[in-house]
């Protein structure tokens, strides 16, 4: 909502590279946007959204939008889109009171089998999230819609030998590469680090072509039991 | 400097996740930043910074602050620092007109010479930067210095089968995971994804008790000969 808000403040379609900070856990319920335009250029235009529940602030946000419709260039790519089973034999996450959260009715996620058993109590060892993304009703996903494919899946430390508890994000970037082709999106997210009372989760998505579309990594603290 | 008039601005010493967006490029002379706090809580803090020349903005910063004086947790580290020659076997980054840039001569950088062969010619083929990073006269590195180290470095694509030109940052993500210890610091920067134009740099840096002390990102766009 709050990257739709600057596509909107800026005229400019794709949100290039956003960055959240999550400040206050949001509620069921109205919000307000505020948003600021920094630097209107020829190629990007920069601002901030800050949304408020009242007058609590619930997430600030930094981002640099552009027009990915004629984005070209040289390719280096290396990584490739996860191995998957098929969407129907993967494991669908459904909202179910406060977790699974209510925002599971708006996606179809289908997660990996070897990496949906945390919820059966088997945590797979292996701070890792695979799975399948799409908008219900196979509704097209746009740029804008790539940012919640990346702040969707469960935490990657459900896998870990760490407590399965509330993961609280801090800081989540996304970098938004290509305008994805219609289908499903294969995406991963993966742990290298867990220290200091923090974790960073690296996400990939990819397009039914195969090609990368976008990156994520966030900044989560680590649960506690 | 935006994350130092961060800290004086929120009274937090420890920048904890910090994003920069690179509206304009510097030139020497003043300039003058801006602080809006968005949110105090008990654990963080979190304000933008807009740093200007005259009227012309040249950086937006988002961040997050806190201290890290009593960092701790569990721990998981599917890593270690780069292996690297000694500092004295490493090539020093001097400063040489507008490359490299004038800023080189406020830290002492000393690259692998596997991935310094470009300056003369020979790319590694690999995107890859290592190096030893500190400050000069070994000045101790705190958390906001970590910044400069994570920005320092060579462009990883400079090692690639790219154009050597210039590769204008567009976006900068730091997390800082603790204060480091004294002396050198190991950095590793590398490329994955080069497409649509753009490229990410994902940057580690580790302390000399091999500590994990900050990750960075950045999106840029890849240089055109």
């Amino acid at each position: 909502m709050a990257a739709r808000a600057l596509t909107g403040a800026t005229g400019r379609p794709d949100p290039v590279t956003v960055t959240a900070h999550y400040l206050s856990p949001g509620r069921p319920g109205g919000v307000r946007i505020v948003t600021q335009i920094i630097k209107e250029g020829k190629r990007f235009a920069t601002g901030t959204a800050t949304m408020f529940a009242g007058t609590r602030p619930l997430l600030a946000v930094l981002g640099t939008l552009g027009d990915l419709s004629q984005a070209e260039g040289p390719e280096l790519i290396e990584g490739a889109p996860p191995e998957l089973p098929s969407p129907e034999q993967c494991v669908r996450v459904q909202p179910a009171g406060t977790f699974p959260p209510p925002f599971m009715g708006q996606v179809d996620l289908r997660l990996h089998p070897d990496d949906a058993a945390f919820a059966t109590g088997r945590q797979s060892g292996q701070p890792l999230m695979r799975g399948w993304f799409r908008l219900p009703g196979a509704e097209p996903v746009d740029t804008l819609a790539l940012l919640c494919a990346v702040d969707a899946f469960p935490p990657t430390v459900f896998n870990a030998r760490l407590p399965i508890a509330w993961t609280p994000t801090v800081e989540l970037t996304a970098h938004i590469r290509a305008r994805p082709a219609p289908g499903w999106l294969r995406c991963r997210f993966a742990t290298r680090f867990v220290s200091s009372g923090f974790l960073e989760e690296d996400g990939e998505v990819w397009d039914s072509t195969g090609r990368l579309v976008g990156q994520s990594r966030q900044l989560a603290l680590v649960p506690r039991g």
